[in-house]
C-alpha cells in the first residue's frame, strides 16, 4: 500500500478519536503497516511480553529479568570484575552501577575493590544473594516456564532458542 | 553444578584479571550458567544484534529503531493521537515525549492539538518524514534484511515470526 492511500484512510472521525482514548484496550486498532514485517520488531515485541510474564513469576521477590540475570552471572562466576560482568550482560557502565547499588542495598550483592587493581571492583553474591537466585529459580521454573511450555512444545523451543542463538552470533 | 563448586572454580589469578580488562574480546570467558536456557535473555540478545546491525544499515539517516517504528505509525495512522501510537509501541510516556521532540526538531512529524480535545495531541508525518521513512526502508531492505536473509531461510524466517508473534499474543 502506498502512502498516499495510507494517509487517505484511517483518519477517524473526532468523537471515534475520543472513544478510543477513553479505552485503552481499543489501541489493537492501531495498524503496525509495514513494522510487522520486521524482525527487529517481533523480536523486540516477543521479549516484552516475556519479560513481563517473568516479572509477574518473580513479583514477591521484586527482581527485574535484569537483577536475575546478574545474580546468575554472580554465582556462575565468583570473584570477577564489575566490568566483565556489565560488558557479558551488554548493559552499559552508569545503569549497571545504579543496578549494583540496589542489589548491594538489599544485600544480596558485594562489591570489594581489588587488591590487585584498587580501580575495579571484584563483585560477589551474598549467602542472601544466593538464597534469593535459588527462589527465584523455583518460581520462574513453576510458573514462567510452564506457562511457556503450554504455548511451545518442547522441540519448538529448542529450535527457536537455536535460531536466536545462530541470530546473536552471527550479527 | 552447584553454588560451592561454582565458588571454587574460575576464580582467577590477579594477572589475568587485569588481561582481561585490557581485552573486551576475552569477556565472552564469563559463564552465563543457567542464564543460556532462559529464553527471555536469548530474545534480549538476538534482539540487541538485531537492532544494532538495523542501526548500522539506517547509519546515513540516524535513526533508532524506536524513531523508525514511530514514522511508520504515523504513516499507517495518520492523524491518530499521541497516547494511541505510544500504547501502541508499548513506550512510556515521558520517553515517548522526548522521541517526538527529536523526530519534530528534525522536522520528520508535527504535533498539532487535537480540535475535540483540547488535552489531546494529534500526530502526522511531514513531507520530509515520509521521504525518511522512505529512505530509511529501503536502506533496511538493502543492507539489514538481505543480512538476516544470509542467517536465515525464507522458511526459517516465517517460523521464527510465527513463534514469535504466538508468544507475544499469548502472554
Amino acid at each position: 500500500m502506498d502512502n498516499a492511500s495510507r494517509s487517505q484512510r484511517r483518519k477517524p472521525p473526532a468523537r471515534a478519536v475520543i472513544k478510543r482514548e477513553a479505552a485503552p484496550d481499543r489501541v489493537a486498532a492501531i495498524d503496525v503497516g509495514s513494522l510487522g514485517d520486521h524482525l527487529g520488531y517481533a523480536l523486540k515485541r516477543a521479549q516484552l511480553r516475556v519479560f513481563d510474564d517473568f516479572i509477574r513469576a518473580v513479583a514477591p521477590l521484586k527482581l527485574s529479568p535484569a537483577q536475575f540475570s546478574v545474580l546468575i552471572l554472580l554465582d556462575a562466576n565468583s570473584g570477577r570484575n564489575q566490568a566483565e560482568i556489565a560488558a557479558a550482560l551488554g548493559i552499559l557502565r552508569p545503569n549497571f552501577v545504579k543496578l549494583l547499588d540496589e542489589l548491594e542495598a538489599r544485600g544480596l550483592c558485594r562489591r570489594t575493590r581489588s587488591e590487585d587493581d584498587r580501580r575495579s571492583h571484584v563483585l560477589t553474591l551474598t549467602d542472601k544473594g544466593r538464597a534469593t537466585l535459588a527462589k527465584a529459580t523455583r518460581l520462574v521454573a513453576d510458573k514462567h516456564d510452564k506457562k511457556l511450555a503450554t504455548l511451545l512444545r518442547a522441540s519448538e523451543r529448542a529450535q527457536l532458542m537455536a535460531v536466536l542463538d545462530r541470530i546473536a552470533r552471527a550479527l
